[in-house]
């Protein structure tokens, strides 16, 4: 048991570094200052977490309880910007795929969490998918752009997906640890599938 | 009583139909994918009732709580989606008559709410025009465009006014179900009239 | 006692008040109307304290619970907008040193609540400055603009280095007077200084 909840906290930490590079990177691109890169690194890798623990009422949050996470995200955001010309060559695929990772992993820990506070299965899979997605939708907001995921890619949908399967695989009676690598593994192979096939949401004919 | 109860009940119901609705339309407007449009309906239909919920600790939010409210926006938000062409083409007169009409119910509802939860008279009419106006700020914040209630119309004004009279209302000894027809009769005249006389509060001069 | 209590509760509103008085001046600047003058009043002001608040888990935030705080932001941004040739004229230098030393003021009295609600020393770092930040930061989203204190000036940071001398202080013994004038003294000085000198975080080089 000791060993599982090693494992989890593991790959909990290193969603948390990844999504922050990404944030650091993207802030970087935007011409932010040193601090508006480790605010982005924060905002991209906890800010869905805090949305999530914000909504279902376990305050308070855990990135406010637990300094470890805020600590990790700084300072991946602090070792990007000083590292910044390595963070600018890292290819795309590589950083595409651990980001569909750590997507996968939040939205099953997330939805998890969720049910673990007596939340609905519906609304369980909805608090999922938030955590996958929040960190880059207050991204989003802070660079006064329209979120992406509300306009292209399977990325939320995936998220969702993930969740779903992890409520339903609890409610059919599966263990947290099956469960979640099975709704962890149908995000990650429908978000990479969706990048490398170009697939898209539908969209309305133009207004 | 369970009549009555019920009456709120279809009222709030139906409130929340409408602005999930306007919510997938400015969506579509925008060239967001289904995904976009399904959380713009949430977001219209439900924002403003999750920011006063965290706000008065009334947590989670009633649309985390009941998962009757994210479904009806969701399946609102589906359906203008599928049926776009007929959304398009709904005219202008009804829709803000509906509008009008769920921004009353909203802010005499939140106004009472917020009296519920013992929070003070005049925080609670802030409250009630939050629960009116805070989804529309939030979809304006999505779409990276300066929330409208700030720059133009009797809107957000006409949902203060209706929590004003609900909460004097409630002061002054009258029932809830009075005091909530006065102050959403108060809220849904002064926008009908305002949209009417084309009224806009001042602005100071340019700067 | 009590006069140090009154002392820190007029500084409170003091700083609540020139808040009020930049929040309403840019929302004149970018043309909204009497509403959104006074919701961003309300925002600025305020904003800073609802986030810690809703943070830390002191549900309902101050500026719920405490009419005197709302009322005073607004009766503010009414005077701003009836008063707007005189706001105008203001000059720059009194009204900088004024904000440096609300932001003094909130970053130490952020910084100090988020000890006393059980935060973790550093967490309570992060809370001090979002507590003097966080209302400028929701008037930049709400006027769709990139958030000011992530891309330029010596802001965020001073608010940061004076609730990091807050809580060591506390750490190392000093009582909570001295502290927050040792924290407050350091985030002022460090404004001040940078604006005098036109001192600026580094930037990575464009991407």
């Amino acid at each position: 048991m000791k060993k599982i909840e090693s494992i989890v906290l593991a790959a909990d930490l290193a969603g948390t570094a990844v999504f922050a590079l990404e944030g650091a990177i993207v802030a970087m691109r935007h011409g932010l200052d040193l601090l508006g890169v480790m605010v982005l690194s924060f905002v991209v890798a906890l800010g869905g977490g805090v949305i999530r623990d914000l909504l279902i009422g376990a305050t308070p949050p855990n990135a406010v309880r637990d300094w470890r996470y805020p600590v990790l995200a700084f300072v991946t955001g602090l070792l990007t910007f000083v590292f910044h010309d390595t963070a600018r060559a890292l290819p795309f695929m590589p950083i595409m795929t651990l980001d569909a990772a750590g997507l996968a992993l939040f939205a099953v820990a997330g939805a998890q969490k969720a049910l673990d506070y007596r939340i609905g299965p519906f609304i369980a899979t909805l608090m999922g998918t938030v955590t996958g997605v929040g960190g880059g939708v207050v991204r989003d907001i802070l660079l006064a752009r329209v979120p992406m995921v509300l306009a292209a890619d399977i990325y939320a949908s995936a998220a969702f997906v993930g969740a779903v399967v992890l409520v339903a695989g609890r409610r059919f009676g599966l263990s947290p640890m099956l469960a979640a690598l099975l709704g962890g593994g149908a995000c990650f192979a429908l978000r990479i599938l969706a990048v490398m096939h170009g697939w898209q949401l539908p969209k309305a004919t133009p207004w």
